[in-house]
C-alpha cells in the first residue's frame, strides 16, 4: 500500500452558530484546506465526511454549495470518532491506490438542539435510565480516585493545565485562565466532575487534504505523513475489565504503536479525547506516557503540559477548544499537523517530528461497545 | 489491488417491526450470512455498517449482540445509497489489502417514525416547500409522458411485472398479482403516481461477506466476484440537465461498465432503484439496456421480465419488496449473488453470469446533489 500525507488543513472555530446551517459551517474550512494544500478543487477525487448528528448527507450539502459535487462522497458516522473514521477511510483510499488525493471533514452542528442535551437513543436503556456521559466518566474517575488517592484538587488541576494551553490557541472555545479555586468552585455536574471539569459543547468544522505521498510534494514542502491509522470497537458488554483504564484505548494504542512502529517514547505531540479532566489522565496512562496510577505525578511534573517532554493537549483539548462531537477527531489532527509543519505559534511544540491523535466516544449499551480512532503523524 | 468475491449473503424479510430495536433487526441476517460464507464469526475482520436513520453506531449495537464487537466498524449514511456504499468501502479494504474478509451490513427501522413519513431536515428548502419524494418523481414522469407520449396505463404496468416477479419471492413484501386496473384504482398520491406506483418502506436488514478472491474457495465453490463498485454524487444544484433522464445514474453507470470492461448487452440480470413505477422506465434507458424513449417498448416486448433478455427486478424491485432506506443497496447485492449462484428458484435467470445492482437517492437541496451507487458482479 502507499504511504499517504496530508497537505492541506481548514479549521472553523468551534463556537455557538445557532443561525448557520450546516453546509454552511462546512464550506469554509474546506476552502481554507484547499488554499493551504496549493490544490484547485477539481483535483480532489472524493470526499468522506464524517457526522456524529448533522442529519443526512452533509457531504452532499457542503461540496454542493461550492459547486465541488460531483466526485464520489460517503458519509461516516461513528460518535466522537465520526472526524478520524472518515480519516480512516480517506487513507485507505489513497493507499490502496483508488484515489490519489482525498478530502475529509468533520462537522457538527450542536446548537440545533437548542441548548438541550443530544437526544437519547431510546434503544439505550443505561442511558435512558440515567448512565448518560456525565454520570459515567464519573463512576470512573471516582474509582480512579479511590483506587490511586487523587485529590478532586488534584482532579481539579487538569483543567488549569488546560487553559495555560488554549490561552496561547485562538482556536479554543475558552481561552480564559483559571485557577484550582476557580474550578472547583463552578457549579456540580456529576460528582467529582465540575463544570469547567465537563468539555463544553458547540458547532464547528474541520478539514483535511490528504494526497499520496510521491505527489505530497508537487504541493507542498510540508507534508505530514500518515504513519500509522488505526480503529477498534469495544469488546464488553455491561462492564469494564477495569473501570480505571480504558481499554478500548489501550488495545487500540498498543495496535497503533506497532503499526508506526514506534513508541510512547518516540512521540513528540499529543491530542488525547479529555472530555473530562479523568480522562486525560487515564489516557497519560493508556498511551504508556506513564505507568498506572502516576498519570498526576505526570502532569505536575510539568512533563504533559507545553515545554515538557510529551505536551499533551496543547490546543486545549476537548476541555477548552470544545467538542462538536464528530469535528473533534479531525480537529485534533489539524492542529498535530500544524505541529508537526512548526506553524502554531505560542504554543508550538519545539522540534515537534512525531505526533498522536486519539477519539474515542459511543459507549452505548454497556458502557464500552463504541470506538477508538488513533493516528500517528511524521515529518 | 485485489480481486475481491462475496461469499455469503443474509437478508431479513422487509416488513413492519415496530416492537423490535434495530440491532435485533440486524443480527439475524448476520448469522445467516455467517453460516452462509462457511466462515467463523472471529474470522472477520473488520464490519462497515450502512444506516439512514437508524441513529448512532448501529454497527456496534448490532455485533455487541453478539458478542462480536472488537474489530473496526465504521457506520456509513449515504440515504438510499448506504447499504451500496458500505460496500463500496468493503471492497475498497480488502482490494487494499488492508483486511482479509469483511462484513457489509445494511439495517434500517423506519416503523420507529409510528406510521408517518421520514423527518424533513430543515435545511432543505425546497423539500420543507413540498417538493418531497413522491412530488418530484412524479413531476419528472408528468415530463417523461408529455415528452415520450407514455399513457397513465402503460406507467400503472410497470407495478404489473414488479408483482409478478414478486409473487415468486418468498422475501418480498407485496407477493399479491395485481392489474393496470387494481393499480389505477389505488388512490392517488402525487398525480400520476397512485399508493401501488409507490413503494412501500418498511423495516430491514441485509447482510454481505467479502473475501479477497484468492481465499474465497477456503469457504465456498460458489463466490462471485465484485467486477466493479462505483459512486458519484450529483452534479447539479438547482435543476437537471433534463428531467427525462436521470444523469447522475446515466454518468455513474457509464463509468462502472467501463470499470468492469462491459457493456449494458453484457448484463444478464440487473435489480435497480425503482422507488416509483417511472424510475424503473427511466433506468432502462440510463443503463442502456433501450434507447431514449423506447422504455415501455421494452417493458411491453416482455425483455425486462423473467425469462426476457435482459430481466430487471426479478426479485420485485423496491415496489414490491419494499425500500427500507439503507437497507435496499444491500438486499439488491442479495438478490443479485443469489441469482448469480443459482440459488433462486422460481424466479432464477438461469445460466446468469453478470449481474448489476443500483441504488440512488438523497436528492436534497436542488434535485441532484444525492448519490448513486452502481455494483457489477460477476461469476
Amino acid at each position: 500500500m502507499r504511504n499517504v500525507s496530508i497537505i492541506g488543513t481548514g479549521l472553523l472555530k468551534f463556537g455557538k452558530y445557532p443561525d448557520i446551517a450546516l453546509a454552511d459551517l462546512g464550506w469554509p474550512a474546506v476552502k481554507q484546506a484547499i488554499s493551504d494544500a496549493g490544490i484547485q478543487p477539481g483535483d480532489i477525487d472524493a470526499l468522506f465526511c464524517g457526522t456524529g448528528l448533522g442529519g443526512p448527507m452533509p457531504g452532499q450539502r457542503i461540496l454542493g454549495r461550492l459547486g465541488m459535487a460531483g466526485i464520489p462522497i460517503i458519509n461516516v458516522e461513528n460518535a466522537c470518532s465520526s472526524g478520524s473514521s472518515a480519516l480512516n477511510l480517506g487513507q485507505m483510499a489513497i493507499a490502496s491506490g483508488r484515489h490519489d488525493i482525498v478530502m475529509v471533514i468533520g462537522v457538527e452542528k450542536l446548537t440545533k438542539f437548542n441548548g438541550g442535551p443530544i437526544p437519547l437513543e431510546k434503544e439505550d436503556w443505561e442511558v435512558n435510565n440515567g448512565l448518560v456521559m456525565p454520570a459515567l466518566y464519573a463512576m470512573r474517575a471516582r474509582r480512579y480516585m479511590h483506587e490511586f488517592g487523587l485529590t478532586k484538587e488534584q482532579l481539579a488541576s487538569v483543567v488549569v493545565k488546560s487553559r495555560r494551553h488554549a490561552a496561547l490557541n485562538p482556536d479554543a472555545q475558552l481561552q480564559a485562565e483559571t485557577t484550582v479555586e476557580e474550578v472547583l468552585g463552578s457549579r456540580m455536574i456529576a460528582d467529582p466532575f465540575t463544570l469547567y471539569q465537563c468539555c463544553p459543547t458547540g458547532d464547528g468544522a474541520a478539514v483535511l487534504i490528504l494526497c499520496a505521498e510521491e505527489l505530497a510534494r508537487k504541493y507542498t514542502d510540508k507534508p505530514v505523513r500518515v504513519a500509522a491509522s488505526h480503529i477498534v470497537s469495544g469488546e464488553f458488554v455491561g462492564g469494564f475489565r477495569d473501570m480505571t483504564s480504558p481499554d478500548i484505548t489501550v488495545r487500540c494504542a498498543q495496535q497503533t504503536y506497532e503499526e508506526a512502529g514506534i513508541g510512547p517514547e518516540d512521540v513528540d505531540v499529543a491530542e488525547v479525547h479529555d472530555a473530562f479532566t479523568s480522562a486525560e489522565l487515564m489516557y497519560y496512562e493508556a498511551f504508556g506516557f506513564c505507568e498506572r496510577g502516576e498519570a498526576i505525578r505526570l502532569l505536575e511534573s510539568g512533563d504533559s503540559s507545553l515545554g515538557g517532554k510529551i505536551p499533551v493537549n496543547p490546543s486545549g483539548g476537548l476541555l477548552s477548544k470544545g467538542h462538536p462531537v464528530a469535528v473533534t477527531g479531525a480537529a485534533q489532527v489539524v492542529e498535530v499537523v500544524r505541529q508537526l509543519q512548526g506553524r502554531c505559534g505560542k504554543r508550538q511544540v519545539e522540534g515537534a517530528k512525531v505526533g498522536l491523535t486519539h477519539a474515542t466516544g459511543g459507549g452505548i449499551s454497556g458502557f464500552d461497545h463504541g470506538v477508538c480512532a488513533i493516528h500517528i503523524f511524521t515529518v
